[in-house]
């Protein structure tokens, strides 16, 4: 069963608005790679726009450079193990898709590797080539290109956190190892 | 009774790993101003860096051009119906310190006004200037130089989410209004 439909660009910065810590996924060629990011947020509503930070020394930033593209996508609750562990290792000695059983499928606009089981949502990002801030500050800007999102937790644009899609909600990692779940959803009262 | 410590710079970056919506708070001279953020993350540990998306529309963002400098302080849960007021209002017509009643301290190394009641923690930042992604982003490049956390909710470089501290968690705007609140920690297993 499919779960995953189509985000308006428009609404993509929602996405990430709430920092959530995030997968970055790469490819180039037969190459290919996914790292845990928490650094992340969204910089421009349209056109979408977001800024990740990518430590140069990492596989990804290499295959990043080399392709101009990236895939962030958004685990839920029950992926937490796994973006710890895939924060922890490096792909550059082995392919973390195989190595943790991981199922991607292509964007449809750049082609990234991109997780839907477990994963709330997905954007699909052209880089924008900044040389200086990618040097000094690690941090790459891209272009939303194309978005996706589980409807079970996000749909017409916005989040509905549940009791009954938890597992979907997304994590915040907190340090070394400990992550904020949540807790459901409040609505401020106008003041 | 004081809670809030100085937290060292090198643990300044956890305080907003998790993404949380963060307030910004600005001043030159006699001028002040209070406005709510989403779009923050850190940039790097060592020296400890942030970047902060601030609209070049707002009056925020005049004041810091002005001064060269910001606070970011990270509101609980009990602020939430603050944080979103101080998102939907300009600080350009009204003193929104003095319309909601909001008490702040001069910051340590600038002077910077900084909220601890109700926040969990805040940081100095002094801005390092990139015109060209202040102008292109609306991002805003920072050196943090002080930071203080109330000790009930970090302590010791860790975030602690315990049922007794639930109103000084963070929370994390998903838009529209709905914040997502937090439901404790989770400590994610070895893979």
């Amino acid at each position: 069963m499919k779960h995953f439909l189509p985000v308006a660009l428009e609404h993509a910065s929602r996405l990430v608005n709430h920092g959530p810590t995030v997968l970055v996924t790469s490819a180039d060629g037969s190459r290919r790679n996914v790292m845990a990011a928490a650094w992340s947020m969204p910089v421009e509503f349209t056109p979408p726009r977001i800024a990740v930070v990518i430590d140069k020394r990492t596989y990804t930033r290499e295959l990043v450079a080399a392709s101009g593209a990236f895939g962030i996508c958004i685990p839920g609750t029950a992926l937490m193990d796994l973006t710890y562990a895939l924060g922890s290792t490096s792909g550059r000695e082995t392919d973390k898709f195989e190595r943790y059983g991981i199922e991607a499928r292509p964007g449809p606009v750049l082609g990234m590797p991109l997780l839907e089981t477990g994963c709330a949502a997905w954007l699909e990002c052209r880089l924008i080539s900044e040389p200086h801030t990618e040097d000094a500050y690690d941090t790459c800007f891209a272009e939303v290109v194309a978005a996706g999102a589980d409807e079970r937790v996000f749909a017409g644009g916005h989040w509905s956190y549940r009791e009954d899609n938890a597992d979907l909600q997304t994590i915040h990692h907190l340090g070394g190892g400990n992550f904020m779940r949540s807790g459901g959803m409040l609505r401020a009262r106008q003041l």
